[in-house]
């Protein structure tokens, strides 16, 4: 029995996380989850799988949930409840499912309590990685990625020697504008952005898609967990999103994780690993497929994936940057005040006023963090 | 220094496993080399490699030996020189890469000489599977596949528990005549059907992929090297030939192997396992290759995969039987005695003809085999 917390728990990951232990009611025991602002489902899943403990968002919010499930279950809220259910349970893996840097502190916390990380936030690694990977390495702990290209490279890495990897290849399916050139992108609504042609995630994932900013923090996301150096990291556009990634190793050949798109696959590998349980998932069928397609990434029509290898090769806070540059500009285009094309145009600005500070400690990243919100906001 | 036998040294593949091994000259050793006839050749590779023991097929080859390399290497012949190269040597593995069920004595003798096999001939676990595996449990022999579609298999089950894996699919080419249909099959010439579309391979091994034999008899390798019951394999045309074979697992995960074709990646990852050293082989770049093809195998188009499932499911001497049939209908096809389609028919005839032995002994299977030689030589 895996005691399992979960850190945005009503979100796209948090309950398609819900789902896959539902389906192992004897594999798993659910401790504790935080949610934002959605209590009618954080209700239900207070109901369905006891948790003992669960945080909200704002004060305000706890006393509405005591209400309605008083006595049943401890009730936390804000920045404290949130590291509480990260880090004051039994659990003894914490999935990270928040969206955004704001996963960095409590991922943090998790960790140096000792709890396996099950990491769906990449914005955590790729603002605070170095932090990140050496609290894990020096605890001992884990980080199992939930990402459907970061699981599919840590599936391809199963029994090989980490050196003996030479290249890894993360696919994209290009998103929802894939098949636009850049003068069709001007104009384009909210609404289209937000449909995404192969998977089934959350807002701010999505958009992060059709920029190919996700690429870019899945880039760095991957330069972090498996200690590869940015030249090792190739990214291909494969509009089926069939092929989840891969890695080459030194004989030349190449290893492939495969699957019909499906997020609680990875999320059920990263709770059973090193074991593999049946899933909700479809079997995948590659007759019916039919054909698979490659092509190179076009990096004029997609500037902030090359933006984010300049991140990540610069370093130190630069990435930070990135990330919260791109948060604060994704924001604004979700509440309808700058165009599509606006969201690079802040983030490459934002990261061009930035003064880089090298192997930066936590309170220099929630700094730059902070300072690049704001000059995003203000452009 | 890992200290290497070879049977079949002068064939396509004991050629390209000493190119490998010419590459690494720290890492190995060539104790003993077994050959037919081809004595231009042997006679280098003795020059080039110094084996301590060669054999050849007769007792005049021999001789005629002996004249050119006196000294140098201990040379032997006939049956008893190949059981010699096999067992009698310091070799740590066995490449054992003779074409045809005349491999099983061989491979039995070298296994229960403790020596690891690199098994390039899939006849002989078509012929003995299960006392072949059964002698490599008792004496703790492990078996490397080095066929390019089971070495994919043996890569995608690394680090994997064996009972998670559900299911393996096997890619097939379709081999020379993959776009023909059964009425223009008529009359094809030895010369078209000795051209493979994408790999590199002795002449056998050619005429089978063309008549869909080769895969058969893969199913077959596979069923006895993998342990799976032949429900759970599954061929698919694949005709680029990029991805080598897939395991399916329990959560719907498939895991690929992919790779430029060269069988010198497989060879070399036999002879490595579990390290992977730099290959001669060619990067595989995918956006270059652009599209990957899958399509349903078709069992009207190429009755011999469904046959040799037949084949595997009676057990007992059938895929010795098989296996026999095919060896002598492809011998005459070469020789011009009989037309391509005809390959299939003798097989076909004398596998109904057979009366099925469980659970045979040595004795028993040669004796299938040397009875469905003569029905399929007579036919």
């Amino acid at each position: 029995m895996k005691r399992i917390s979960i850190l945005g728990s009503t979100g796209s990951i948090g309950t398609q996380a819900l789902d896959v232990i539902a389906k192992h009611p004897d594999g798993f025991r659910v401790e504790g989850l935080a949610a934002g602002s959605n209590l009618e489902v954080l209700i239900r899943q207070i109901r369905q799988f006891r948790p003992r403990k669960v945080s909200v968002a704002t004060r305000q919010l706890a006393d509405e949930l005591k209400l309605a499930v008083a006595g049943d279950v401890e009730i936390y809220s804000g920045d404290e409840g949130l590291l509480e259910i990260a880090a004051g349970t039994d659990a003894d893996m914490v999935i990270t499912a928040l969206v955004g840097s704001q996963g960095l502190k409590s991922t943090l916390a998790a960790i140096e309590a000792g709890k396996q990380i099950g990491l769906a936030n990449k914005e955590t690694l790729v603002s605070g990685g170095h932090l990140v990977m050496e609290l894990a390495a020096r605890n001992r702990v884990g980080i199992l990625p939930i990402d459907s290209e970061h699981s599919a490279i840590f599936q391809c890495l199963n029994g090989e020697a980490r050196t003996d990897a030479s290249r890894i290849i993360l696919t994209a399916s290009g998103g929802a504008f894939r098949d636009r050139t850049r003068e069709q992108l001007k104009g384009v609504t909210v609404e289209q952005a937000l449909r995404h042609p192969n998977w089934s995630m959350g807002a701010k994932i999505t958009i992060d898609s059709a920029t190919m900013v996700n690429k870019g923090l899945e880039v760095i996301e991957a330069h972090w967990l498996f200690g590869m150096d940015y030249r090792q990291i190739d990214v291909v556009l494969h509009p089926e999103s069939i092929v989840h990634s891969m890695v080459e190793f030194a004989d030349t050949s190449v290893i492939a994780q495969l699957g019909t798109p499906d997020m609680r696959v990875p999320i059920q590998y990263a709770l059973t690993y090193p074991e593999r349980l049946p899933s909700p998932g479809k079997r995948l069928d590659l007759t019916t497929v039919g054909s698979l397609h490659f092509r190179q990434m076009d990096e004029e029509r997609f500037p902030c994936l090359k933006l984010a290898y300049e991140c990540g090769r610069a370093g130190g806070t630069a990435t930070a940057v990135f990330n919260a540059a791109n948060e604060m500009a994704v924001a604004r285009f979700l509440r309808r005040e700058i165009e599509f094309l606006q969201i690079e145009d802040i983030i490459r600005q934002v990261v061009d006023r930035h003064q880089t500070v090298s192997v930066p400690q936590l309170e220099e990243i929630l700094e730059a963090d902070r300072w690049a919100r704001s000059v995003a906001a203000s452009l």
